[in-house]
């Protein structure tokens, strides 16, 4: 692909406008009664309409065997090198709290643990305390850990998770693990990667040792393991890049994150399609393109349940219609990876892709599916190359060179 | 693709001969009215003959998305990775105009504008003036300018556009353009990009302030614009790479110049298909590669004239027994990029390709057309590729590894 640099002397501003649908773990595996994937066996006429007048192809969002995460699933989507464009554990835990992250900030991922008289742990996960424990605990943490020159928090997730967020001048995220991923062994000090994180790396020893003593009493999370130190990362934003003005519409913390990451306006998406459908009517006049997120899929194919995806599938199909009144220049209807119920996890498998556009070059493809869409006219394509092609299409790219 | 190094390690010389036949901006895309593109409703019995013999697919020349100039799109064609090998603007036009450029030379693309009394730009194309009177300025410059131990000469182009060409020793592409390319400003002062090239700046500011002078009553063509400073590239050859003896049949000299670049020899090519057939049958023994290359496509899509293209493709297939018949070991039509009639600019999308050769594995396409390639043998490739296959496929390519 063209690097940033020469896609950002591309771009200019048109009027015209850009629509990425995303169904979170589209891409499916088939039952093996009907030998048909989730998305073959819902009823989707408004998707398979749009695809007879689309064009229409496969795409990774990393490379083939590759299973990505949400992350760089997305990051790939909106046109960001998934290899290069790496985001730490503890940031992508941090988007996913709806967390605010200034640039300078380090954050963390956290467990409550337990550990033994000695310090070696035995849970790493303290039994998966509740969630209402795990808040009472951070703001024990919040009202008693202090680190001189610094701002410290502590932000409660689910179970045993909570994310650490560290603020102030001249911090660095080249800390090694303190969780060394193995019960029987002790919490690991804190490493310095490099020279500058020395202070960092003391500032989050010292934090760990309060957090122990505070804990001492509250078995079986006694103790704290950190990982994935990490800042909010400093890529080009879309606006830069493409000069777009560009908006999400995401009901999950976790994709609005990502989002912002890349530049995005947040849209208040609320809790259901309607009110994603409600976020984008009422904006539609203030941005060039939009990223809609829809969730229902990944999750009912994580939960293994092949029926409750090609319900979520068919759910979103019957909106589709609506979502596309406003009118768009552009339409890319997609997934960041496949969640196929019978695997229920992220997978590896090519994500079906269509590209509605005035000027794309229709195929014969009539349906949108893994099988109908594999000899359509985009072939199988990497998910960063879709951007640059619906920038295209909206003829929002000029020629590259004279 | 494998790099360049490793692919001149793999190159052996044979007697086999390959023909790239490239029409200039063939893709295309459908007529509202009948849903087939100019390829697709062209009559092209032999072209169709050809790809049932072939194994075809559909090409980019760069990535998609990505809508190339001429030039980039042929240095693929011709084996160069097009987001590596990027032409300056100045040397583009250079070729363009036929100039004779020596490695050393520097070259930028001029503009006659208008300015006011205070020096600023009130248009930048000084109204277009008519080619004769650009002659007579050029001429005028080239009489009066003169620079310290370094030759300069004005080439004129058509209306307001001429090539400023300095030649001497020590000097650098690295200067920024002086055209500030908005009117209401003044032409810029020419800024040194790199401590190296504050000589060549000073030479230009000298030369536009003679050549200021010498225009002053000469409105509206009373002062020069400059952008686009380069130098001769110093790729490899394709003699080099592939050690090919390569001869290009170019009827316009902005290809010719871009075959000079990777090393072509140039053969005399007239103005019609007949006088380019006439070259290669006069020069068919002294080489082993011949890149043939036909307008007609390009400059009729870029006119927005379907029918127009369709009879230039059809006046192409025409032709085709008869470039084939003194005999080659290995064909390949394509073209440079698209140029649909209905967007009457090049584009992005892809382009059909056939490659003809004893030892390609046929594919169950019967017909030269964008949907008809599409499931071709060749799936989709990048346009760069076409050589090593090319090669490949005249069996002058040795096995890479052990």
């Amino acid at each position: 692909m063209l690097p940033t640099d020469e896609l950002r002397a591309l771009a200019q501003v048109t009027p015209s406008k850009i629509l990425l649908l995303v169904l979170d773990g589209l891409g499916g595996l088939p039952d093996p009664r009907t030998g048909r994937t989730e998305l073959e066996t819902a009823r989707t006429p408004n998707m398979d309409r749009l695809a007879a007048e689309s064009i229409c192809g496969m795409q990774h969002t990393v490379s083939p065997g590759i299973t990505p995460g949400s992350a760089p699933g997305h990051l790939a989507l909106f046109g960001y090198d998934p290899a290069v464009c790496q985001l730490g554990r503890g940031i992508v835990e941090a988007l996913g709290l709806d967390i605010e992250v200034e640039r300078g900030d380090v954050v963390a991922r956290g467990n409550f643990c337990t550990v033994d008289d000695t310090g070696r742990i035995t849970d790493r996960r303290a039994g998966r305390i509740p969630s209402e424990l795990n808040h009472e605990l951070c703001d024990l943490l919040n009202e008693q850990v202090s680190l001189e020159g610094i701002d410290v928090s502590f932000f409660s997730g689910k179970e045993h998770r909570f994310v650490i967020r560290l603020r102030g001048e001249g911090l660095s995220q080249e800390v090694a693990d303190t969780d060394p991923q193995h019960e029987g062994m002790k919490a690991l000090a804190a490493k310095p990667l490099e020279p500058d994180a020395e202070r960092t790396a003391g500032l989050v020893d010292s934090l760990v040792e309060q957090a122990h003593t505070l804990l001492k009493d509250r078995h079986p999370a006694n103790m704290v393991l950190l990982r994935g130190f990490s800042k909010h990362p400093d890529y080009p934003s879309m606006q830069d890049i493409y000069r777009l003005s560009p908006a999400c519409i995401a009901t999950y913390p976790m994709y609005r994150g990502v989002a912002r990451v890349v530049g995005m306006d947040i849209l208040p998406a609320g809790e259901t399609l309607e009110d994603q459908l409600a976020a984008l009517r009422a904006d539609y006049d203030n941005h060039d393109f939009f990223f809609l997120h829809y969730k229902k899929t990944d999750a009912r194919g994580e939960d293994g349940d092949f029926e409750a995806k090609v319900k979520a599938i068919e759910a979103f199909d019957a909106f589709v219609p609506s979502v596309l009144e406003p009118g768009f220049d552009v339409v890319i209807v997609t997934g960041d990876h496949s969640t196929p119920a019978v695997l229920a996890m992220h997978s590896w498998h090519p994500i079906p892709v269509l590209l509605r556009g005035r000027y794309c070059r229709p195929d014969r493809v009539h349906e949108f599916s893994e099988s109908a869409c594999l000899p359509g006219g985009l072939g199988h394509i990497h998910a960063m190359e879709l951007m640059p092609l619906a920038m295209a299409n909206a003829l929002k790219l000029n020629k590259f060179g004279a």
